[in-house]
């Protein structure tokens, strides 16, 4: 897409610190990293997010994922690995191309996950109910 | 695995409230929310987690994914959505049965996503040659 960051630099007309490409896929350093080491992964095809990506472009992004992930890891030495993949605006999208975050991880290195809540008596049935009425309706 | 809470889930000996199933993966709702409708979707056979799982088994799971994602979206009315994949406990992983978190999420709903560091002159380059010794030593 003429107008995307992302296609730009698979293009070549933006310059990244890529540290992994296939025919499919290109990964690369995140210019502000949570961590150093914090890659994107991210199909070669322009598509917005997860919600919207055909099944085989995803099943060549999660190999690419698995094979980031494990490199950054030893790279930089960490002991944990998060993936992120952030859908629409309200979930922290910001560049609307498909990209997986690989965020490596330390004991100790001060990033909190967000804390857990819980359902009331028979809010969790309905819950279920309403997200099965759309499970294959795609 | 006999003493993993998810393969007991798996075999049914545990109860779950159910989102989606086939022959390789089952979703099902967490019981400790970030918000309602938040889902986990896992292989049924049992793997650590993403570092160590074959690429087959990952093609299975993330067309899952894609699934409950947009199906969790629909059925809560949510206005985005965050995968998020903690691989190994400094990056939050607490069950050791490989699973993505399908996270429903609202404009203002108070989550916050980790600040972005930076790189010094030259350390970019350097972060990058680390990684990419590892990339094909799997």
């Amino acid at each position: 897409m003429d107008d995307c960051i992302f296609c730009k630099i698979i293009k070549g007309e933006i310059p990244c610190s890529k540290v992994y490409e296939d025919d499919n896929v290109l990964a690369f350093l995140d210019i502000a990293p949570n961590n150093k080491g914090h890659s994107l992964v991210l199909p070669k095809k322009h598509y917005r997010n997860i919600l919207d990506t055909p099944d085989d472009i995803l099943q060549e992004l999660i190999k690419a994922i698995k094979k980031v992930s494990n490199a950054v890891k030893e790279g930089v030495d960490a002991e944990g690995v998060n993936v992120i993949i952030n859908n629409e605006p309200a979930a922290g999208q910001i560049v609307f191309h498909l990209h997986a975050h690989i965020i490596p991880r330390f004991e100790n290195d001060g990033f909190k996950h967000w804390p857990g809540g819980k359902y009331e008596e028979g809010e969790m049935d309905e819950t279920r109910e309403k997200i099965k009425k759309y499970i294959n309706k795609q």
